[in-house]
């Protein structure tokens, strides 16, 4: 009955379904479905979620499920098995063979997600031959929208949309009809490139290419729009201080022992700023007042660095900025942060005459400076730490989290306690 | 000459290249590409590149670049010209019916995003009528991988495949092969919406049909991916305190005008928490050495929040978190703030203690009071926020721009400086 009502569902929604059920439900329900529906719908899962589902399945039961997948699919599902259990069942499998090969790749790499099935023509068939060959290879590949036209070596020659296949007559031949200006992506390459590649070129598979030309597999547009959340997901938590891996099904445990990390970055990098203010305890006896701004300069720091430098990320990532582009790009922020610095020093010295806190003048000659030279340093920091992490290889999206806002709190409080102790002692 | 070299390239290189072009240059390089290449190039172009490009064509060259598109570009392309313009083109488009009702539709919904080619089939045709009818209309409808199957009122009834189509005989009924059990979206259904199901299902077009259940249109996957990719891209902005629409392109003026509002907010917010220092000048008196952990308790409170809001907001925008998790959710980040409010205290108090600053057990009394009050209160804010403005309706990612960080300072402050003074005076 619940069976009945299940197997009605798409397979993203049974996977759905498990993921937000209890362990022990979601694994009876999940030994329930048959094994092709099982496989469907382990490939629309969550690492984490699949792993726990599949850890108490007998080796043949996992043996059917693997067979049942693509093998991009299977290749992720033996990588997340424990590799004793991986070990166990891989000579067993279908495609031993080119799941070995794909497990050599690394799991973001466009060798990691593409998967080993494509319909393969070859130049010198008919398109009436090709049709055929289309129709045998039908069962083993689900979504065909292009063919691969490879050679006896292997390389591949050019590609055939179905649509071409369906349209022109049949006794033409494969090799005049082909596409031979196609684009194609090498095994080693991170699959954010593929994402890059894909969406800048409207295409809706694409092969995968090693360097002596040879045709290796084949990735979907489904995979590839997975690779664009997961790593416009990412980005979002190394922005936020977190790992860029935690799942809302994670436990407190784990979701603690992820976010430790930047918390304590962010202890000793606030703590390096306490030591700058503490450093001017002098300055603070003359004038307490000068604590009040503390929250002010910080504020405007980490904002404006923060402003600057998801322009630069989002720049980089989506292929609109070079790294040559760094120094056009610091000049445009620098006057940016001129035009922001004389507003908002304008708007809190208004305030402050108004209110007519502390010694005015003073007050106002110190915040007006130090607004100004905060806002030209924050953005600029801001702007040019996304280009120094992509060129040192480190992903720029990490530069937004806690280590740009902490960094420019010390700059920021540096300079204000300076231009204040040259003004008031 | 040039223009062979540019005649080689794709669109979209074609398109970034006048993108880096300055104005004048990309204006003429444009106005050599011939038509058909024109409007490929103007599809994959930015709205703020493209309105500069088209700003001074005549309306003869307009109308035949705009004819040359797809509707749903070419409604675009509408929208972002003057009106004045785009009343005096509209009349002599080819499409312009169509045209006048897809830009009834909000532009970033189904309806907007949608185009009105897609290949039509009737159930009563045999699958060889239905290859001729994809012949027909191949020269018009660029990308087919599904083609639609519509009753005479327009009804869509189910989908078929070019796979389906190219591998069934002949002489069968459409309406016998056809995928009765598709899936669609509505027109006035949020484009992020369109992006969350296509992801899902892992499709390459998606219907969009009406509530009368008549087939209005449909989506292709390109241009999903570019809504996904935008979606992020505004995401990442709103959580960084810009508008969400900043691009590299933009002039300093428009940059700066941007992005003040975040800064001002941030100003009256800092502002605020500065007023809550002010309101405890005595206590600070008492012990300025209190100054120096302001920095370490705002980035505790602003880290923790922004940590525990990410995770919010990115399950609400993928659907894995629904409204009613909410209180489930706050448990679970309660468990966490207390895990890392401990180890954070016990750090920071441990190093206190061996720097022997200050009264050492006042402060080591304060500090791990305010650190394990500050942890709860700002992740149970940052996770709450994000299910609170999903609730009225507003964009989460908005929750964790200065917005987030600000209350989470002001919060902060004032338990830091009311458990200090309760302490100390
Ligand atoms: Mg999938
Ligand atoms: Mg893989
Ligand atoms: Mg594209
Ligand atoms: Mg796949
Ligand atoms: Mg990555
Ligand atoms: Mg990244
Ligand atoms: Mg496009
Ligand atoms: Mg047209
Ligand atoms: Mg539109
Ligand atoms: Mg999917
Ligand atoms: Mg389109
Ligand atoms: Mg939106
Ligand atoms: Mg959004």
């Amino acid at each position: 009955m619940v069976l009945n009502l299940v197997a009605d569902l798409y397979p993203a929604d049974v996977a759905l379904l498990l993921r937000r059920l209890p362990d022990a439900e979601a694994g009876r329900l999940f030994r329930w479905l048959p094994p092709e529906m099982g496989a469907d719908v382990l490939a629309e899962m969550e690492d984490a979620v699949r792993a726990a589902l599949l850890d108490d399945l007998r080796p043949d039961t996992l043996i059917d499920l693997i067979d049942a997948l693509d093998t991009d699919d299977a290749a992720d599902v033996l990588a997340d098995l424990p590799d004793r259990v991986a070990l166990e069942v891989l000579p067993d499998l279908e495609d031993a063979a080119d799941l070995t090969e794909l497990l050599e790749y690394g799991e973001e790499t466009a060798g990691g997600i593409m998967a080993r099935e494509y319909v393969a023509l070859a130049p010198d068939q008919t398109l009436q031959e090709a049709t055929e060959a289309v129709r045998r290879s039908a069962a083993d590949v689900d979504d065909v929208y292009t063919a691969y036209v490879v050679d006896e070596a292997g390389t591949l020659l050019g590609t055939l949309s179905l649509k071409q296949l369906l349209l022109s007559a049949g006794a033409v031949k494969v090799r005049d009809v082909m596409d031979a200006d196609f684009i194609s992506v090498a095994p080693r390459v991170d699959q954010e490139e593929v994402g890059r590649v894909v969406q800048r070129y409207d295409l809706v598979s694409v092969p995968v290419v090693n360097d002596t030309g040879r045709m290796m597999g084949r990735i979907t547009i489904d995979d590839v729009v997975d690779v664009i959340r997961d790593e416009a997901e990412e980005d979002m938590q190394l922005m936020s201080g977190l790992t860029g891996e935690e799942e809302t099904v994670d436990s407190a445990v784990q979701v603690s022992r992820g976010r430790l990390p930047w918390l304590i970055v962010g202890l000793v990098g606030s703590g390096l700023s306490g030591t700058v203010i503490g450093a001017f305890e002098a300055t603070l006896q003359q004038a307490v007042v000068l604590a009040t701004f503390i929250p002010v300069v910080t504020a405007m720091g980490g904002n404006a660095a923060v402003q600057s430098a998801a322009i630069a990320v989002q720049g980089l990532g989506a292929g609109e900025l070079w790294l040559s582009d760094a120094f056009k790009r610091i000049g445009k922020e620098m006057l940016v942060a001129l035009l922001n610095g004389i507003v908002v020093a304008g708007l809190l010295c208004g305030t402050v005459a108004l209110l007519g806190m502390g010694d005015v003048t003073m007050l106002v000659a110190t915040l007006s400076l130090t607004m100004l030279s905060v806002s030209l340093v924050a953005t600029t920091n801001g702007a040019l730490i996304p280009f120094l992490l992509t060129w040192l290889g480190v992903d720029p999206a990490s530069a937004m989290g806690p280590f740009v806002t902490t960094l420019n709190d010390i700059m920021g409080l540096a300079i204000y306690f300076l231009i204040a102790t040259a003004l008031y002692l």
